[in-house]
């Protein structure tokens, strides 16, 4: 499967305001006292836990925005899963670009690929259901690119990437038009012809009455599995279902054996602990 | 105890360029399709879990930077525990722009309130020694100001906010100068007079090196509560103690009581679980 | 119906860096030179030509970022018709900086202001048919959100704002995937549950396939009138029919009589005359 | 005549906004989703209608902006006419690239492209007179730079960058002054040594006025090809003159036949179509 | 006279940048660690030694930006001249946001003053004679607008404000054009109508071949007054002439006395020392 | 000893906006007019007087910026003496970029070298004592991080890098805690523990109270040489002692004499006059 990376000129933006973010404007005063000019090291990222890796672009970046003359060399592509102890890249050059990077990457790396990785074992937890693992717009301020980036490394899906690429309709929206009907009336009046329209339900009367407005998809929110199975039998393929709420390692399976297409967790982007990952210096 | 909130100036861009990046090119189709202009609702920020506050400056500013009419009324300051259902702020005003800004300011309310609870278990965990939890730099690529802030809302304390407000020196800089002494020297020899300096020791012998040399402060890094314990009796005072590694709520009181000054824990920043807030309308 | 114009904080960026496109280094040499401070003085920004009016928050802006004492009243809000000679807004305030001002207010009003006009008379010559007039992604640069904007200000609709926020599968593209078969399904596996997938085609074969594959809307590309009412039919509101090229004044009403659903022009962003507005000063 | 286009520094922001401004949050998904990521291909800019060229230096960023290592090879520099399906430059390369960014591309080139066209016909339409053909300050927001440019590249002069450059009275600052005499002395005693006076002037007196108090330049604004006549006369050649107001193709050879030294337009910059090119892919 | 300083959309970037450099990634830890959030004090800028004031609007945006609580009252306006211990400015409102602006509104006020009082004073020396003493764009990076409005407040006049706002050809593009002619005859052909070319000429027959091309404005480098007088009298009046190189307080009487228009100096901005003010509190 | 220059992502913002500030938007009007596409030329950066070099990497950035085909070769490091006419750099390549980008490299070789040069004058005046020279926070504004890089070039050193880097009591917080005591008891209980509290002590009974709270370092104001030499006699080494106030290249040596550890001057970085230094062009 091909997974896309963001092209440079959408990340450089941001590795250069980490990278000054840490500098600070002293820069790296430890280094710059301690290691020489001229010596080089090679080193290798390695996996201190098993995991799935995302962020390598981002952190090759790093390395290279603070000196062009260090390699970066990928021995695990985005989306791999890498072993404890697994080596992810290797990075060759001056100890002084390295050390003054490292920490910059490792924080890209390290949070990417926690949510490939926190992704991947709830995708694996579903396996061989119909249903996709998607995330939501709950994520961290400045990275939602990135972030959905992740997911997609780690086999999931991505729901809206922002307010304006897709109508969702929620509950508030809901109790302001009045009903259903209504929500989905002004919001097909507004919509382009290439927007598509999510409500979310809360009962099966709300699901019939956005079914019969033809809405694109629906989003079935903190349901029971029984009542996500009778719902998908309801939908019979109308609409997209969605199931939202409660989706953790746990659940999931219960949850995709409704027969849902689609399962949105919030926690994979704002919740995943990074993936421990260790930059280790070679003689 | 005063806690001070960045000023303005310093978030006000963070803000902006987060609600951009919900906003993209057209703005909110599905607020903009089903909400009257001349709405106005009232809605609370509940807590729908136990935690500590942090991060009400962003969210106001979120709100009212989308619309200046919106009123944002703290009941819980910055810093405050919140109980499960507990109201931390009241928001009034025009229906759009508080359901437009509603997703940005939770998200920057939701991450730094998780940093600061996550920081406030591990500080309750440890009542009564003297040692105080602090943060490192493994931060949110672009956040590191407001979540070193957060963990001081939780009640700890914050290490360096960057390469060049300390010196740090790890164990591969003093592999590279090839003695603690070494390495202390040189960095002694370029870092200003008001700039501290740690050292990385991972041995006792080591870190009698470093104490011979007069380190600021050592980072007694993976040893054990019981090492630990006789590291902090052969420091005597002379330098600042920091343990480093491992500390978990479970480790955290046995660490404790070896008698160090600090515990650092890079997960307070990279893998707290958000705190799980919601924005609920009234009637 | 209601016409949302984007939010402050999405604008402000824009109307900031254009004023400072215009006062350089030196600012306003000439007012600054001639013009008494205390000086207030009232104008009426009038239509020199029938139009529609678009971009008034956006001279609103250029006025009070340049100085907040300037009033600025709006008497046909963006959308409405305005004759020749028509009033649009008033301005009060100081003399300076309504002039220095003046030409930035202008350059934004008559550019939105010529798109809106342009929709408004093509939606005027297919009135009565079911056809929806849409704007594309030749837009002018760095103006797309405003230029779509101006062109619902018109009474038109809005294809993709981007090449992230919908499939449109271009002739170029099947030819690399090797049929429109393929070309959707490639598309299918990677695009997410809310967005849509439109598919140029040229012939009616092509149509065919793309129907048999479920596309969600066809790009009827420089198709006939009459081979435009055949693709109609054979559709038969299984997708959204987007009728694409030539689309001009003189054929709109003949291709609009083919029952598609949208006609596209690039024109109407990249080639609209501006509308000619001036700002008459009251004694 | 040589023709300088401004340095990569000046518009490599603009190219990299405008590639953001596509991109948005997910990037090209189409591309992405269908073009293998090995797949390389030649392409032509060709010209559906004859024009003149502008803007190569700011396609060609667009596309090694995303790609590095795609080649772009100028056929026809900046200024030179093309004809009905010439070939303007060759792209090879990454196919990927070239798709993404495709549009970026033809926007700057045909919106540039356009502009110099529109130059390029009126200044055809006066040859053999004395005059000039210059832009204004009536130009899109965000381009002025590279729309100026593009006026020279047709064949063009240029007026004023911004108020700072150059000082221009205009009627309103006449009126305020309360005489020419009065605004001509304010200004002297305001400019810089370097920086030229131009007054606008609508009837023989004013401009009898302004010469006594030896303006650089007078704007005859509005006036008839024989008041103009008239009005050179006077001038003697004691200042520049230039006409305003009505310069049309059908109007310029009258009015440059009576033998003023500049004749500025303003929809050469805020109203000139596209010129209309298209990329075609090779075998 | 009137002083018109830059207005706010051109300043505040610059201040706004100005105070994060110095909050940095943790604000002001002296003053939140030490100031009481509700104390209000008053205090004033008091000048330390006799000068000329410029840089209140900095001065002010930068309490103001920081706490828009905070009063700044004027008491001299920019280009007044102080005393030793005379009070330029009260500042009054909550103790924290003046302590944390302090320096930063100081840097400008004293950076600015000290340009203000360096041109005053060469002004002073030069009084009755009919030259004008100009700066040149030998001025500190980011800070060039602000500098020529000082120099203007201290009763000087402005240069160029950079490569594009007049020619101004130097000797080493003399050389390569191959003569004085040459480099104004390519110089006219380039420059737009309202663009003043100046040319620097070392001897007086090259002045001769200025004059008979018509420069507007000649440079005379590096002349000792007596050539200058003779160089003035030889241009009669056929151009501007500006005296360049060597002019300090005690060479501008007599250089001024050659009856030149001009005479520019560099050290009025590249080295002039700041003017020494500071912040005193109140009881 | 090793000089760090800061990374190029550090400074290339800075060169960047330079270049822009003196291009503005129609660039080099003279050197376009006059110097031909492929003339290429050699030239060196001559020191007009003797110095201390510093800001090289500045200078360089500012041409390849321009045009990368200009190579940059430095004969004196940064740090390093020049003699009156001594070689700084050699610069070839093509005439256009090397002319345009001539004033920002030399506006920033001139202001960086200028205050290493200021900077290497007082620590020479003050050889065979224990005192370094170090600067404030009185530095020009956005240019903090390379002025005081140009400092250590000098040979001085670094005072606080900002209001978050370290603790710097002055007089103003003591007056508002009530004493020196109270003061240095609020520091400690906010600031972390790798950061350092200064505090400024104007009697030796102020000075005995700050020891006795063990301040890290005491600033002593505006003291006598006698009442210095006091004052270290009595701290003894329990603190950092820096002199400030009236520090001289007269008054230095007696002020070092009094064995204080630091002496810092504002002036360095606000009042030093820049280096002279010339492009020389070759044959």
């Amino acid at each position: 499967m091909s997974l896309s990376p963001p092209p440079r000129v959408m990340i450089e933006p941001l590795v250069r305001a980490t990278l000054l973010e840490d500098l600070g404007r002293a820069g790296d005063l430890t280094t710059d006292a301690i290691v020489p000019l001229d010596l080089s090291v090679k080193c290798v990222f390695a996996a201190r836990q098993p995991g799935v890796v995302a962020g390598l672009d981002l952190a090759r970046l790093a390395f290279i925005l603070i000196d062009p003359a260090i390699a970066f060399i990928v021995e695990k592509e985005d989306g791999s899963p890498v072993a404890k102890g697994g080596i992810i890249a290797r990075v060759e050059g001056p100890a002084r670009g390295i050390l003054t990077a490292e920490r910059t990457a490792l924080n890209f790396l390290g949070h990417l690929s926690g949510i490939a990785t926190a992704t991947a074992s709830i995708v694996a937890a579903i396996t061989g259901t119909k249903a996709q693992v998607v995330c939501t717009r709950k994520t961290t301020p400045g990275l939602r690119a990135i972030e959905k980036y992740a997911v997609r490394a780690g086999g999931g899906g991505n729901h809206r990437f922002g307010l304006d690429d897709a109508v969702l309709i929620k509950d508030n929206h809901v109790a302001i038009a009045g009903s259903i009907t209504e929500a989905l009336r002004r919001a097909r009046a507004r919509a382009g012809h290439l927007v598509k329209i999510e409500i979310e339900v809360d009962t099966l009367a709300q699901l019939a009455e956005a079914l019969e407005q033809k809405a694109d998809a629906v989003l079935l929110d903190n349901m029971s599995p029984a009542m996500l199975t009778e719902a998908v039998k309801m939908v019979a393929g109308r609409a997209i279902t969605e199931a939202s709420g409660g989706i953790t390692l746990a659940t999931a399976p219960e949850i995709a054996a409704s027969g849902v297409d689609l399962m949105s967790a919030g926690w994979l982007t704002h919740s995943a602990a990074v993936l421990d990952i260790g930059l280790d210096f070679l003689e």
